[in-house]
């Protein structure tokens, strides 16, 4: 019996350069990646703020996908702008820097759940400050337990450890890249980086190393997937974010998390998040549709099993 | 119905260097860890030169694993040295830097295969100057074909491209590692990197990736494999020999070239590699046992399905 999920997160309007290309005014941010790739899976609620700015277009490609919008809040500022940032990937897309940040509404966005989102039983805490993604977790019911993923990124690893390590002690899964994962720990060998992730919370922990594929940790075992064979490389914005959402998706849907299920869930993860990158914005991952993913999920099954 | 497998290679003596340990007078060279890793699958005959002063324990090892030395040459020189490698390994093993090699007989190395090794069906070319590569491949009978695997690295593709070229279009099977695949073919995406290498004449084609795992491309298709997950690493010298060397020993056991003999070779240099880098020279690779082999085998198996 499927369930709903709840994504909570940065919406926003970015503009964002690569080596080959580039693209303005898109729809970004985290909850929007996360929400629609949730969206495949499950019925799928969205929390987060955007301005008076924020296009008619972009809302309705939230409702294309069935997105409950309930919880995204627009700002009571008639002036208010929606938030806007501008990157640009290095040659090589060996990493990527930030050109300007307008917080705007976003600066004093407090995410406030609707009465009836409070006891989604599947929640993604997307990349926010963790003191409000602690806040989020303060607002969902006590019994029966959520389960909660969360995710995260540098800047809080660095500027805000108390309460992410606090965060950690209260979610189910964390989900963090390969080089998050060794500035939190200080381990460089992944394999040993998620171990210790685990004994500082969560019992489950992904580790995500983009092209390299991912690594999983249960507490009934270890799994690790290859990446799909991505040839049309656009823009990695999201692709962590559609993996989460895949995920908290389809656990949602299938309302299970013990290994198998979190196995499968991973492979829909590393599905969905590779057709992210193959354009800018949410593009190519609202397009893609629900059988295509299906079919680099099965694809993924042929070229990894022996 | 197994067939024998015949390695051509490098026989040395290393002092190596890790940020954290240090060994001297070890065993070392392409053709050590290749015989070794592939006596584990099938009878196992090595081309290679020594000298006066290759130690008899070093002979011995070789024994152990039941490895014809008919083709093991010692330079008639009474004070002929054996080829003689010292390196040191970056911090976090980020490359390595040769501190001192004594080519010693080594230099004049050709190999000539004895009259009775000229028709193994399963042939290894280690990592030698490529026209030595080509000049064994002259030797060997012509019909029945044999099955040829080459191995190379970064200092051929520079200064040895033209000869390079000319073995690629010769041989079955060309395993290499990601940056190499890079400086062949200029495609930083290791999947564009293969279908191009096949381009150049090996139908089939491995791209190690290390820690990352590695990916097959073969006329039947695409197949990519995690890495096993070495939690004790010491050092990686030797790592991709001895992989070469399980997948020629591999296919050799079971006598077949097919897609799906070719990802359980994989699967077995994967876990045969994995024993390599957790101690220094073969002690690792020599002491574990096939039993042991196989349990990574089918642990991998295990970590890897979905």
């Amino acid at each position: 019996m499927p369930r709903p999920a709840l994504i909570i997160g940065s919406v926003a309007i970015d503009r964002v350069a690569t080596p080959f290309a580039q693209s303005d005014n898109i729809l970004g941010g985290a909850a929007s990646y996360a929400a629609i790739a949730s969206s495949y899976f499950t019925k799928t609620r969205m929390v987060g703020v955007v301005g008076a700015d924020f296009p008619a277009a972009f809302r309705a490609r939230y409702r294309k996908h069935g997105i409950d919008l309930a919880g995204l809040q627009t700002d009571p500022d008639p002036a208010g702008k929606t938030f806007y940032w501008s990157g640009k990937y290095r040659e090589h897309f060996a990493g990527r820097d930030t050109l300007e940040i307008q917080l705007n509404v976003f600066e004093k966005f407090s995410p406030i759940l609707p009465p009836a989102y409070r006891d989604t039983p599947f929640v993604m805490l997307g990349n926010i400050q963790p003191s409000l993604q602690n806040h989020v977790l303060d607002q969902l019911v006590k019994s029966p337990k959520p389960f909660v993923l969360a995710d995260t990124f540098d800047l809080w690893i660095n500027l805000a450890r108390p309460e992410l390590d606090r965060l950690l002690k209260r979610i189910d899964l964390f989900v963090i890249n390969e080089e998050e994962s060794l500035l939190l720990t200080g381990e460089r060998n992944p394999v040993l980086a998620g171990r210790l992730i685990r004994k500082m919370g969560p019992p489950i922990v992904v580790i995500k190393k983009g092209g390299h594929g991912s690594l999983l940790f249960h507490p009934d075992g270890y799994f690790a997937i290859s990446a799909y064979p991505v040839t049309k490389f656009v823009d990695p914005t999201g692709a962590g974010d559609s993996y989460a959402g895949a995920m908290i998706g389809y656990l949602a849907s299938v309302n299970r998390t013990d290994f198998a299920a979190l196995k499968k869930a991973v492979a829909y993860a590393t599905a969905v998040s590779s057709l992210t990158v193959e354009s800018f914005s949410v593009n190519r991952l609202s397009s893609a549709g629900r059988r295509r993913i299906d079919a680099r999920y099965k694809e993924l099954v042929k070229i990894t099993r022996f």
